[in-house]
């Protein structure tokens, strides 16, 4: 099962030479990061804890000009550890992929400042979302 | 020969954890990017040619709060190939290395919208800022 | 009769306060315009031609914390010049108004670089969404 | 006596039109303003209390294209009330002024949410920084 975000495309998300820059894909696939967590998982309900993101690769493969219509980031999990976990992403549209992404977040305790343990109301959401990659 | 830029941390950098958000550091290694391309590369200072990100990596490795100071992102080429070139990035100050990247770019011709190759000039900077992975 | 855009919030919206920040209403204002724009008024179709803000003014009514429910951004007309025109905004949901705004748009020729008078089609949707101040 | 902070201007701060956009602007004010307190006020050092804007006009003079050299912006005092202040921004340099603006803050108690009356310490630095207009 994957989490799709329905993202709309800003003109301020556009560059100088017209097209959606690169960084505004990453922003893209924290929303739909921060949309999943928000409705599923317990830390997007509270403020001072979380899950950071320790590494994250993009694979650009179509550029985006401005459009009226929403992108479809469909977010899922490819990996469940004691405190990490591993998310793909794929921004697209129903006819063209314009990225593949996919990251590693930590789970962190705001306030302790240090990794915390996937909860198993947590790991039982993600177990929901995983796909294993083909 | 690594490129170093300065990159002043904006408040607007700092997402609702009170930190530079993830994103803002793929928007750092363009700005050093980009400062690299308009002071050494022919296709810098002409507005319908560039090189765009089709591959990009990113490890953190330490959080960045608000900050007077600006941070260093170094640049450097790891490889050249006839239109497209990897560069190496880490974005630091004098204690501490907060992200390490990697990419791949692909000069591009803006009006045809197809890859071309690095002229010759390009290609004598990019081998002058050539550092081999250990 | 008032232009009506569905605006999402996104995480990135939200500074280290944890609100919408101030900065970002203006991005707001800008992708209802832009919306607006694109839907109705010729200029909206060309890359060359366009309109630019020459003054804009916010009012400041009630924070915005993070939401998943879109906001809607209304933009209508206050007066239509020779090249130039006002628009009003309001930033609101079915019960609080969070922003009122206001802003002088001049029209002009992308190539020239300089203001061009309105055309007849762009002061007739003008005029559809003109609504007097009281 | 006026509070001159240096912005530098970023790609990421252009639109598809090639100049810097004006909701950047905005951020710039934002950038100058967040500086001048984290130097002079106290509240800059708390993370918990500080100052909202509740208005903000700008009037837009010239356009900004891409540059390497940083922007002056200014900042000063042209009212101080009981919990409440104005501000006057210049957004220029050595040759040209590309926007003035000026809003009003309200210094805010951020665990009770609700205003509070300026400190004399924080008074005493903006009677510093007042200019009356002209």
């Amino acid at each position: 099962m994957r989490h799709v975000y329905e993202c709309s495309v800003r003109f301020d998300d556009l560059d100088a030479f017209g097209h959606v820059n690169n960084v505004t894909f990453a922003e893209y696939l924290q929303e739909a990061r921060v949309d999943f967590a928000h409705r599923y998982l317990a830390y997007g309900q509270r403020p001072h804890e979380g899950a950071v993101v320790v590494h994250q690769t993009i694979d650009y493969l179509a550029p985006v000009p401005f459009r009226s219509e929403p992108l479809q980031v469909s977010v899922w999990v490819t990996r469940i550890g004691t405190s990490s976990f591993d998310l793909a992403y794929e921004v697209a549209d129903e006819k063209t992929v314009f990225a593949r992404a996919s990251g590693t977040l930590v789970s962190f305790d705001g306030g302790a400042e240090q990794p915390r343990p996937l909860t198993p109301q947590d790991r039982a959401v993600l177990e929901r979302f995983t796909e294993v990659p083909a």
